[in-house]
């Protein structure tokens, strides 16, 4: 296999994401940032071109640009796919014009601003043909990848209570008036879209719990807050759940948790049975039987299903993390992409979050928005 | 000080709950037990009096029996009080005629089979002057002490979100089906009252909820399943929650968790930040804070405030348990009646839950229940 | 059964462990404490037992008083049996004149203030039939048993590797120049006897040790210190252990593991797994085994052996503690007396340390003492 | 800067430890696998290189060959280091030709298979002026930095107290009998060198002891065993330590602790508190303190000290693990080459573990392995 190509919207000075994006696509040396337009602003672009030591030829002021100068690029020098690393609002035009141009994309997570341009893509890659991931990147954990496998498999028997969680601090302050970037865009409508953390991580939530369980949300009762004063966009949730199983659950995200890290934890019970994980404590999964005790299964163990395997790199007691997860999706992804030029033989993981999965979340923030200001005590979720 | 003499109604043979009353009741030598209609049958009653090494003459085949025999004993013999540990529909009419007769009452929660009969003992305390516990036995452990007093002294600052969870697993299954007395009762409603793990389970959330918050539930949204065909009482149940500052919640209440043991977990979050309890683990008690290490406060250590410090009988390092966290709960009620006799000289800790935690309680089943056959997102709770 | 008879030397005002006594010897019900003699000083010792709410005419001035009270009072109204719990030099005589008075006799850890001493009240025990009990509380716990019982049915296959760790940070600095009553004699050799740290909670450590593995010590190579500048006992060591079936280990035990509680945690791993406790969580039991996910037991479960079973009084997810661990030692000790009124018929859980656990721990004090001072690797320990 | 050109020696097939030292190397982009021998079979070389996507004329059949070629390539060709990852008994040569070649060095740990070969190593690093790592790899979490730091800064005050324990399970039975690569060597004294267990981790042990505390070991007291049946090297040690400042410690390593994975813990006294960091938790650090609650100091966070900041890619919750620490000291390696173009002006940390921290990784095997055969119990390590 012949290491692939990419290139990169956003990720210029200050961001977060942009640099876990490089360092998930390269980790396993399958690909290589070898173009980006970084920032709208040319010399900032320039600047974080050099940071990654890009030749300057390929570190463009504009993503209009890069598609048009990489096209015409020679098929062994052109980037292979984008990574989509800005604000949201700048989320869909650059997947757009990569996709038509021939371009598979990768975009942060939530997909897009609103659920129409989210809708739009969906059509565009159905044309394309290219390919087109999402980075909800909490998907990628080896442990998440064996509790969604035991669950397939029956270990706790029938879904019966799926409780999703995701507790964050850090905009329990009016952090956004102090500068800070990712409080800036994260709170303002006109680049988050509609939802605050709603769509920031209760999409992650959200994706977490139908991907976990196998069963899908079909109904929700949504209370959302706005807490800190003269904020624009909420930032606490949590929902009630219905599934489509009978199945029945609830959703917290909230930003406003003062102290918490990044504490995502999903607990799903069936009739025999419970699994917990925390990605906080992401190398162990719980599983709780009634009349047995607790099992604890760890990262990179020989007992543990292919998927949970194939998403490791260490052995056992030797703890993978965050980045590890996120390039698994990638992993997945330029499998995918490989597996293209060898006509589908097998390449490994194929399984990504994907285009369904980036048009799911859009309508999981307009429909718990629209639940959040119903009377109604139950919306639908398509 | 001299011993409490104490009476029991219920508790015999095959109960749970009877055997935790008597030991906490006695843990601290302030009590002893001395009388008691343990069952409806005379026989049982007398076993289970052996069993307690009772006087044969002071087993009673009816708690209308005992109340009128001990009545007739003298003022250094009779009982001081009775705790009534029955089935909830036989918690009224021993309480009633208790406190009509002069002693003092502790009854397990919830305090009655309806809200009505709830009202009712209200009045009756209110008008005999006698004292009344209810034990919400999970306000009795030092680290829950010690979460009230730090939240009412500013520590997490004005309280945005309150998370309560109560998970168990034991009726995931059929189990009134196989002869288990306390499945066949708790799952009654001509037994249990109108609520099953709301009742049971969802009233202890309730408590602790407001007990460590210092605020009022006012309003809820509640979800209330049945999930094992054939029950006849709910099984599992998830409230969203409003409270009297603005704060908001969820309340979980569930004993379909299958392979949960009785896992009880409370967070509070406030604007400066967060405290987190969990009843598995209920030496500990977790403080996160913005901008600083993550702080452990442990049960018997010396920088713990008054309340946790009364409520602690072993030093550091020496767990401390459920039986001791209920014993608490009784040890204030002790001191309750003998502060009586000094004319109300300080007699150590008075804190326990009474009367109207009792009737709060049957008025959020009650609450809870109407909600969930609403189609109103929101009941308020007076 | 009848109630025991509790009588108790030591225990007055200012003492952590002659509280724990009367606690552990009542939760159940089983004994009562009827008589004590306190203290030395008659006048805190009346104050002790109107605190116990004692009949002053049962409260003595002296334990020999108090033998020779007791030994004159009628059948049904004298001791059953005598806890002396004073310091180290005030057990050997007060525990001899109960044995010879016809009393059983419970003496807190370790048993006496020297070898020679535990030696003769083995011959004593011998000689005249009565029972002795040596509080080596933390084998009373339900998960050691557990996993005594699961070594001894070879879960783990033959044990190779014994860790055990007691680490306190209470002695760190000089407290016994404030005043504090508890370590103004744990430092004090006149009073102690020749061992700090290594007697008093190293005794609980190598008891432990042999008590869970079914293992015993044969060799040992001590490194022992004082770190606190002025202190006339040991408060720090370190052990290498050989065992008679060659295995081998560590054992820890000190006093100036400062910010420490009492942090005892033991792992034994044999052929095919491990196992690990920790007193500071003692409702849990991790097993670990090769290729297969660890295991966590948990007490009150129905899949406990028959010790754990008995030596449990909540269901699972109600945490026992120390006070109960400490009762399962005074529970089987009262089974022990009342099986002698039954001609031996079965009376429960009989396992308790005795005179034999008694006279070991002061032998592994003489023996590590011994090894601390010499250059030899490997002192044997009979 | 630009990207540093690295060459391996040893990572074909089947090696666990050269896969890991790409992915730390190349995981920042701040240097690039460019060339290998990979294996001393040519063919077997080959295929390594082609996995690793490399030219193949870079591809080499002997690293004699390697450094023969690389040397001749020009200066923007030609590699800037070598990693040697083979099994011990080619650690010697093959970086010995590389640093009088001209080129920087990483050897993973031990440093050699004798400490005469580490002995030379040393004088020919004094002598060429080389840079030369050594991975041990758990002294790059950003956590222990911080605990390096706050003992450095007086956090605990002066040090009693070293506890470092580092518990395997993966030798138990005898595994070098089936084929297993990794086992097979490292049990294999002619290829291992002297020392098993003691050699393979008891070294990552010491030297994190030494590390964390600032202390020096002066004297230990060793327990060595062999126990699975015909193995020809040691699977098990305990060892007591004296310390340069009076500090003791216990030192373990075993691969015979069945079921456990890879847990390595350190605690560390001193007279005011107490460190503990667990490398299968690793991005809490605990500090426990006498008289306030515990703080559990977390990775990522913006309280912690310049060090640990340094050594971390993810905000706080988004967990980072192995291959981020093992990167950490390639980072600081890299930035020490760096440095040597930019006339030493900073770039960043430049801490890592060089050729003295390898030297005395083979004393201290050297040592132990002395004191293990000796019946004095202390032997001087110098």
């Amino acid at each position: 296999m012949r290491t692939l190509r990419m290139g990169m919207v956003g990720g210029g000075p200050g961001s977060f994401i942009g640099r876990i994006h490089r360092l998930a696509a390269e980790l396993d040396g399958d690909a290589e940032l070898v173009c980006g337009a970084f920032s709208s602003d040319a010399k900032r672009s320039q600047e974080a071109g050099q940071a990654y030591r890009l030749d300057a030829s390929r570190v463009y002021a504009s993503y209009r640009q890069m598609m048009e100068a990489e096209k015409a690029l020679s098929a062994d020098q052109r980037m292979d796919y984008v990574a989509v690393v800005t604000p949201n609002h700048v989320h869909y035009e650059p997947a757009r014009l990569a996709l038509q141009g021939g371009f598979h994309v990768v975009v942060d997570k939530p997909l897009s601003f609103s659920l129409e341009e989210a809708q739009s893509l969906h059509e565009i890659v159905k044309h394309t043909g290219q390919l087109l991931a999402v980075t909800y990147a909490y998907s990628g954990y080896p442990m998440v990848k064996q509790a969604r496998a035991l669950i397939a498999q029956g270990a706790v028997g029938t879904v019966r209570k799926i409780f999703i969680e995701y507790t964050q601090g850090w905009l329990s302050t009016e952090l956004e008036k102090s500068g800070h970037k990712q409080a800036s865009w994260r709170t303002d409508p006109t680049r988050s879209g509609a939802g605050g953390a709603i769509g920031d991580i209760g999409t992650h939530a959200a994706h977490l719990a139908e991907y976990v369980s196998g069963r899908r949300i079909t109904h929700l009762n949504a209370l959302i807050n706005t807490y800190v004063p003269g904020r624009r966009l909420d930032d606490d949730s949590s929902l009630l759940l219905r599934f489509d199983n009978g199945a029945t659950g609830v959703l917290v995200a909230t930003q406003v948790a003062a102290g918490e890290e990044n504490n995502l934890v999903i607990r799903v019970y069936g009739e025999q049975g419970g699994l917990e994980w925390s990605q906080l404590e992401p190398n162990s999964l719980i599983q709780r039987s009634p009349d047995k005790p607790m099992q604890v299964w760890r990262a990179g163990s020989n007992y543990l299903g292919g998927a949970a395997a194939a998403n490791t790199r260490t052995p056992p007691g030797h703890p993978e993390g965050y980045l590890e997860a996120f390039a698994n999706i990638y992993t997945a992804f330029h499998n995918a992409i490989n597996a293209r030029s060898t006509n589908g033989a097998a390449a490994g993981e194929l399984d990504f979050p994907g285009i369904a999965d980036g048009v799911r979340g859009m309508a999981f923030i307009e429909t718990a928005l629209r639940s959040a200001h119903s009377s109604e005590k139950w919306t639908e979720f398509v």
